[in-house]
């Protein structure tokens, strides 16, 4: 009998970059190599262990079954409160939907929102799975291209010229840790309804920043997609987390999605959740350690080099034009690797246009790893002949 | 500034009518009632006591972040020794795919294999949420009628008439339990290769099963996707962890897919499942509760009036045709819920054509809660007069 090879073409996406070097960095460390972890998007710090710890009771307590579709009704209360805390915004608790990770807000936020074949605008470089995952669902992603002198962000004409029927924008930012102002993100709520674009907020490194708070938007409109994590300012990455909040009309749409595709998040994922919120201090330090990671890098990374970069002002990544010496990052990135044990992502994996110029840094480990890197980054640029000289 | 309302079409799917006897209960109970509950998919034990211990030191030992998109290799490497135990089957664990419970394997099967608008045929009654996630993704669900002769389950001509890109099969099914032997699943199998068909075996209440053992359709075929979970046997359903046998071709296009739309399964349900697949002794005492249940109601209801059911093989559901009774199984789910405090599932979820006149009673809780169920509902029908001769 035949078999079939049945595969379909939207399922057919680009992988990640990232995990390649992943792969050869565990490669290395099995050979007794030491690597310094920079290309990982994720805390190297676990749950707080008060959580963790108030979760074990919970085990104990009894079996955690199926929770409904939208979440923890205790946790989505907690979650609207926590909209009051952050950003004095008012939150009906109606309205959050807890989620298998932001992944699965996604999936969620884009079969509510769109048709096959709609247009959904996103400014490079940004998250590579926003694409991937609206090719798998049968959308159209529509990059285009941001600028340095915008801080790698989106504006509102980058809707009106393209007839979309959504938007999805990220602040702090993967790879820029950039973030949209207040100002900014009303322009964008203003130009999405205008032009009847939905207007998706990725808002998942909210609580990660440097100077000033990131502004929701979710304190500008009631109309956008707001997506949040429990992975990264609450250090639950493994729990796979998330939430959304979601217009008021759209709560019905999404329960009945939710309840098909997921039946409901983690329990103990959720009840972690919970608990993660009451630990401030534990958050804090995580924060503090990855400010003063941002600092150290601030001040080094232009002194050997990488001297374009958007400041990032949250997240903890730095995204780094490389241009100068390398158009070619996926070798340069294997470069560093081999030759300094430090691990980078480069920046195709976020824009397939012009990422082959730029790499990104992240410094989500402990300080003296960060340092260790910085040092490592510098004897491995020492002597180095910029690009253009070298022709 | 106008707001926009917009929402897909394809994200409009049906509400599971179970839901809202779940709430119904739940009003009752709040007011001070006593409610049986055979409306719930899920066992009443929670995960083995052993298992849990076993992760509250893994997650004292470290952070649990995120695994790679396929999965732990030891718990892919655990699932491929499974189906050597099982069913004698020699399976390759490249080829299994950790998932965010069955529902996840649904949404990776369904993208890796089908383009918009591919025909993906269903045999009534049958698991909602297979049309609705089929729907969600902008793909055709082909429901088509299946006969208590052939115990509720399709057969190969179901294939060849209805031009199908794929096909769902369940054993033990949901809502009837009941089963395909070896031999029909592999008339479907060669049925779905003459055609180039996918074949899906839905096999999560496999280890539930009474009499003779599930056949997985991986002993007939290397071309089915074939989706388990841990949590029916093994009892974990709050966790959200299933996983899936892909044909060795797709397993790349699934890692893609699972890394951009999942990142990976919760870490620590991964590590709760690898400790469950040793806890044999418990999850065998769990179904040695689920078969005393089976047979007091298969004694109980024919005698009361529930008469027209397919004998279930295994899970922990019974089908019943109510038609004597009622034609409006919603309505009669009230009347029991409301006189007896048994909540009971209409069988509309399963069935929109005919579901009218089933209801579905689940046997997943303790012994004692099912027979107090079973007099209840004899108490119930007790005088009630068929609708024929009520006319």
């Amino acid at each position: 009998m035949a078999s079939s090879r049945r595969l379909s073409r939207r399922g057919s996406v680009d992988p990640f970059i990232v995990m390649d070097v992943m792969e050869a960095a565990r490669i290395a460390e099995a050979a007794g190599r030491n690597v310094v972890h920079m290309e990982v998007g994720q805390p190297g710090t676990g749950a707080p262990k008060a959580a963790l710890d108030r979760l074990a009771a919970d085990m104990a307590g009894g079996p955690l079954g199926y929770t409904v579709a939208l979440g923890l009704p205790e946790l989505r209360a907690r979650i609207a409160r926590h909209y009051g805390e952050w950003y004095g915004v008012d939150l009906d608790p109606a309205r959050v939907v807890v989620t298998a990770g932001a992944s699965g807000a996604f999936l969620l936020a884009f079969t509510a929102l769109f048709d096959t074949g709609a247009r959904v605008g996103l400014g490079l470089p940004c998250y590579p799975s926003y694409r991937h995952i609206l090719k798998a669902l049968g959308l159209h992603a529509v990059p285009f291209r941001t600028s340095m002198a915008a801080r790698l962000q989106p504006g509102p004409s980058d809707i009106a010229d393209r007839a979309l029927d959504g938007l999805i924008v990220a602040g702090p930012s993967n790879p820029a840790g950039t973030m949209l102002t207040r100002d900014a993100l009303a322009a964008l709520a203003d130009a999405s309804a205008e032009h009847d674009s939905a207007l998706i907020s990725d808002e998942i490194y909210h609580g990660i920043d440097y100077g000033s708070r990131a502004v929701s938007a979710l304190e500008v409109t009631d109309d956008a997609w707001v997506i949040g994590s429990f992975s990264k300012y609450f250090s639950m990455t493994g729990w796979r987390v998330g939430w959304m909040v979601v217009p008021p009309h759209a709560v019905r749409q999404v329960e009945r999605l939710a309840q098909n595709m997921f039946i409901c998040p983690s329990h103990a994922g959720q009840r972690l959740a919970l608990h993660a919120m009451e630990c401030e201090v534990d958050l804090q330090a995580n924060v503090a350690t990855y400010a003063a990671n941002r600092d150290l890098l601030m001040e080094a990374l232009p002194r050997i080099g990488f001297d374009r970069i958007a400041p990032p002002d949250g997240a903890f990544y730095i995204y780094a034009d490389i241009g100068r010496w390398s158009h070619d990052s996926r070798a340069f990135a294997d470069e560093i690797l081999r030759e300094a044990d430090v691990a980078v992502t480069p920046g195709l994996d976020f824009d397939p246009e012009e990422g082959h110029r730029w790499i990104r840094l992240s410094y989500a480990r402990g300080t003296e790893e960060i340092a260790e890197g910085a040092r490592r980054l510098e004897r491995f640029m020492a002597g180095r002949t910029p690009r253009g000289d070298a022709r």
